[in-house]
C-alpha cells in the first residue's frame, strides 16, 4: 500500500462537515468518489479534524491509503480534476505507514472572523460572522489570557461531547483587528466539540461588556456549559494549519 | 427632490454588470426595484462607474434622487432589506443637487487580484484570476512605471470603446505580493472600456517574460490594441474607492 498525506482546502458552505454520513453531502464523501476514480475501491481517507457543517478549511490534513503509486507532484492535480471547485487538494506528501493524522503529536490553528461593521460586505458574508454591537478588543484580549494554558475546557464544549478527557492545551489565542474585521487565531493541541466557536461566542460577550474578562476564569472553573456564551456561527470558522512534530512548531 | 450619495458594495459574479439592460440581471436594475419599493416610481439611480459583467465593487458610488426624505443613517438598512445579500448599501450621504457622481473631479482606485500558486484556493476562486506560470514582480513593477502619468491609452482599451478622447491619467499603479496572491492597485482620473483588465493582462506577459518592461512604452506609442496583452478575467477586478474633490485625495 502507498501512504499519502494530503493538505486540503475547502469552502464548507455546502457541506455537512468533513465526516462521511448517510444521506448528506460531506467533504470526505465527496473526496472518496474522487479517490476511488483514481485508486479504485479499497482506498481509504482519514481526516485529521472532523470539521462541522459549514466550517471551512485552508489546511485540513488527510491520510490517503491506496494501492497505486503516484508522485507527490502529480497527485493534487489528479485528484482535483475529479473534485468540485470548492474542494482543492493543495499539496501531497508521500509518508510511511507510521503516519497517522490524528494520533501524532500535533497542534492545530483555527481562525475565526467576526465582521464588526454596520453592513456585512458581500465578499465576507460566507466567511465571517456579522456582529453589529461595537466590540472592545482590549477586553477580549484580556479575557483570552485566561484560556491560554492547560485547562479542563468542559465548559467550552458542546453538551454533545462524548470524550472522557476534556483537558486541552491552548498555546496561543490572538485577537487582531483590521478595519471592521476582527480575527481570532487560536492554536492548541486539540479542541473539544464546538470548542473554538464557544470560546469566540463567550469572548464576544466580553467585548460587548455583557461579562467581564475575569469571568472567563470562573467559567473554566465552573465546568458547566451554561456558564459560557453562545456557539458562534460555523461560517466564521476556518481550520488553518495542522502542525506535526518536526514541522513548523506553534508560535 | 432629495439627493443621496450611496456607497455600494457588490459581488458581481451573478450580474451582467452595473448598467440596466433588457433581459439581463444587472446591479442597477436590481437596485432600482429596491429604490422603487422605498421611494415609489420616479426615483433615479446614477452610478459613477459602469462596471462590467462579473466585476465586483467595494465602493461604487450611486446618486439616488427621490421625492422622500430619509435620514442618511437609516437609508442603507432601509434599502438593504429590499436587496439580495450580494448587493449592500454600505453608506449614504445627503448631498445637494450639484453633486453628479461622474462629472465631478474624481479619481478611482481599482484592485486586480491574481493568484499565482499551483492550486487556486476555494475562497479565492470568485475574487481572483488564476495564473499558473511564475510571475516576476520586479519586472511587472518596472513595466508599470511607463503607464503612470498622462497618456493616450487607446492601445489599452477595448476596440469597442466609443469615446473620442482616449487620454487618461494614471496617478499610481502598485503591485504587491502576499504569499501566492498578487494585487494590482491602480488609481487614475478615469479608465477606458476594459482598460484595467488590459493593463493587467499586458503586465502579466511582462511578468512571464513574454515581453519586456520597456515594450510597455512602445505599446502606448503604437496606439493599437493589437500591441497589448489579453484582457484579464472580470472576476479578479474590484472597484475599490472613488475619491471626490474634497474627499481623501489619491496618494
Amino acid at each position: 500500500m502507498y501512504y499519502y498525506k494530503l493538505t486540503v482546502a475547502y469552502d464548507g458552505t455546502h457541506y455537512c462537515g468533513w465526516q462521511v454520513q448517510k444521506n448528506a453531502i460531506t467533504v470526505q464523501g465527496t473526496m472518496m468518489k474522487a479517490a476511488i476514480s483514481l485508486f479504485g475501491e479499497g482506498v481509504t481517507l482519514t481526516g485529521a479534524s472532523r470539521t462541522d457543517s459549514g466550517v471551512h478549511a485552508d489546511g485540513q490534513v488527510v491520510l490517503l491509503v491506496g494501492n497505486k503509486e503516484i508522485t507527490a507532484y502529480s497527485l493534487p492535480l489528479a485528484l482535483n480534476t475529479h473534485l468540485p471547485n470548492d474542494i482543492v487538494v493543495v499539496k501531497a506528501d508521500v509518508v510511511d505507514e507510521n503516519f497517522h493524522p490524528r494520533y501524532q503529536d500535533l497542534s492545530k490553528t483555527y481562525e475565526y472572523r467576526v465582521y464588526n461593521g454596520r453592513q456585512h460586505m458581500p465578499k465576507d458574508q460566507k466567511y465571517s460572522m456579522h456582529y453589529r454591537h461595537k466590540l472592545k478588543i482590549d477586553l477580549m484580549q484580556e479575557g483570552a489570557k485566561y484560556l491560554v494554558g492547560t485547562h479542563d475546557f468542559v465548559s467550552f464544549a458542546s453538551v454533545k461531547t462524548t470524550v472522557d478527557d476534556t483537558v486541552r492545551t491552548i498555546h496561543s489565542l490572538e485577537i487582531q483587528k483590521d478595519g471592521d474585521m476582527i480575527t481570532f487565531l487560536i492554536n492548541g493541541n486539540g479542541f473539544l466539540y464546538n470548542m473554538v466557536r464557544i470560546v469566540v461566542g463567550t469572548l464576544l460577550e466580553v467585548g460587548n461588556e455583557r461579562r467581564t474578562p475575569e469571568s472567563i476564569e470562573q467559567s473554566l472553573l465552573a465546568k458547566d456549559r451554561s456558564e459560557t456564551g453562545k456557539t458562534a456561527l460555523a461560517k466564521g470558522l476556518t481550520l488553518k494549519t495542522i502542525f506535526y512534530e518536526g514541522s513548523k512548531p506553534y508560535k
